[in-house]
């Protein structure tokens, strides 16, 4: 895949982010440089669906903007801390994903209830920025600390919940971490409306991880639909 | 009907499902070939909102492939197996539904609320994976062994769950096992609100039979709004 | 207004009540003849999205059509015996809206959550098809006396559920009777969330009666907008 | 920003407010006039949706027209109180928002859950019109009266609920007061959520109040989002 094309599919993914519900106004996807495992892709301080080739802006794990140029996110030192950290991901979805975050500030763990939630596992992390910030901050992951934390939550997890604000999927491709960013959200609002019908089986751990490396195979074909949709072809 | 027109109305029902909200990206939906009962039609491993005539493919009833071609679905076992086992059914549709789902993972039976779902009569059968597959499977029907225990626990029902990945709906036409996925999920839907209220009263095993009959009778209404909205016209 | 007009309002108010989420592909909606109470206008067995002008019929308070014409709708009686008993009824909507039927079949009395319910009065009567049609009907008023026992239980009121199956919402006029099914499903969807926060504080009898006098003066004003998303202008 | 500017954005908002869901046939969104602090902008008696730029009309804040036209608003002293007693406030929303109404009429206080929502602050007051209008009122804000009323109950708070009504959104623009309209709906939707999965923690105060004086530095991003999507471009 030529870097223009990976370009061309970080535009479709903040496109596509948006029109499956998981990015509003907000929220933002990155993508690692495939030659530079030091340096990252992310659009300019611009709502996601809306971004355009042109707004795709390369920083380093500093989460220094490589070129001087337009006014980046706040919160990029999500992208470029878990990058540093994990060098098995190459693309990171943060999100206000609305079903995800009721379990972000209750006792109640997000956990795999059907196959396509497989990649959460024995349930997602849930970020609390009083630990590292303190009982003051504005929420936001505005410092690299606050990303190091973050990612330190993270671990080795494809996803992890963020005490009111909202969550990360990563992956190691972006129709992966695209992949993971979606069905988490469908997962939350499946869980949330089953734990008002009864106790809930939700998948072993041994399921979860068979269903997760079946559907690993499988992130073409919905991002196939979800890229017809937002072209409009 | 001609085989043609089958044809057009199977990438019709693939369409009409996801319009409908019952597939997203994934789920598929069969119809068994008119003139010889050993054959069924099924789209290739493809989104269902994507598939256009030449995706169709022919199957036995071991769900391997007439021709030789592109690669099929993984679980297109619970196909063929439901047709072995039920003579009567013309039409399958495997879905992940998202109000059914909740239904699958806990202990509450779901009924017919209203009389569109009739055709669930005395409440939908549960199919659990780790019965017939043990504890470690990913969930999917991948097996003929797992299609087989699949069609058994449907038995004589319209429809049947399972548990931690989705649904299969039968009928004896396409149009007819299109109204029973799309019915059953709205079904769900009620009953899961309505379960928050106070206690339900279903309909008996008499309203539901006889609203099924009654039912039976209407499936071209629904379908001719439902073909119109994904034509476009 | 003539005759043509009442029926292209008809038949716009079809098309509004599918695209508002009030019916599906089943319900229906009548007008009273302007000039001859005893005959109605009600489109035939279709689904209300596609109703055109020349579907609409034209039916005596029997509910037999005046001239012979294709299929009529099974429950036009929920239609005839309206007309019959309420002399002040112009216009009458059936429909199965979704969040209606969760009150029809639990003890929870659908009640004024805001001005805009405040035609639910003291609370909707729920009728209870098993008291005149015994325990093995198929649901549907599809007998004349089905129909007269429906109008029964509607009484005086403005909006009647029939348990497991839909509920009946009439007017003065189809823009009131349009507004007063779209709203019920509004109030239904709010009383139901409001049910899990805690207690309810309804609109008490005066508030519902003046709030209702006040919105009986400001039909059009939402009509204008369904109209023209119906439209498409 | 010019007036015609001004108005061209009041216009956008009426529209992106049905866009977004906080309004439908109902509701209306006013602004100060730029020049004159006694003086406000707002549409003639129509649903949002449909709002032209020749629909505007100016009011004094005894919210009498400036100039003899079309019908008014009967609640449009929401506007002219606010406007007298908030002198820091330059827009105001009045909604029947779905997810805030339950907040309104149950003892659940709506209250920040996630960073977007923290300008509900402590939590937003209620206004009960019984305690100002007496127990026989339509609900409406129909007199100067009610609107000082309404005012006082608002406070200094940015948001203020209307038992069985709706609610008012105020800012120091209008983008401000539409990005408050929106979010406190979101929050009211996730937090009715979250309520039914286990205890909540709620933004403490400095949090709501740090995350609240960032976003106001964000409004632009979501507000071109918003206005793109209504203007089909």
């Amino acid at each position: 895949m030529t870097l223009a094309a990976l370009i061309d599919d970080l535009v479709s993914a903040n496109h596509i982010l948006y029109n499956e519900g998981v990015v509003d106004g907000f929220g933002h996807v990155s993508v690692r440089h495939p030659e530079r495992a030091d340096r990252y892709f992310l659009a300019r301080s611009i709502a996601p669906a809306v971004v355009k080739r042109e707004d795709i802006m390369e920083f380093d794990l500093e989460s220094d903007a490589i070129e001087r140029g337009p006014r980046p996110y706040l919160e990029r030192f999500i992208h470029g801390e878990i990058y540093r950290a994990r060098r098995d991901v190459h693309a990171v979805v943060h999100s206000h994903s609305p079903s995800v975050i009721p379990f972000s500030v209750t006792g109640t763990r997000l956990q795999p209830i059907f196959h396509l939630g497989g990649f959460l596992g024995a349930g997602a992390p849930i970020f609390e920025i009083r630990e590292a910030g303190g009982p003051e901050t504005d929420m936001l992951i505005r410092t690299p600390d606050l990303g190091v934390a973050l990612a330190s939550t993270l671990g080795s997890a494809a996803y992890a919940l963020m005490r009111g604000h909202g969550s990360v999927a990563v992956g190691v491709s972006l129709k992966q971490a695209v992949f993971r960013a979606i069905y988490a959200e469908v997962n939350a609002r499946l869980q949330a409306n089953a734990s008002r019908l009864g106790e809930i089986t939700f998948l072993n751990a041994a399921e979860a991880a068979n269903a997760a490396a079946t559907n690993d195979q499988m992130v073409d074909r919905p991002w196939e639909l979800w890229k017809k949709r937002v072209s409009g072809s």
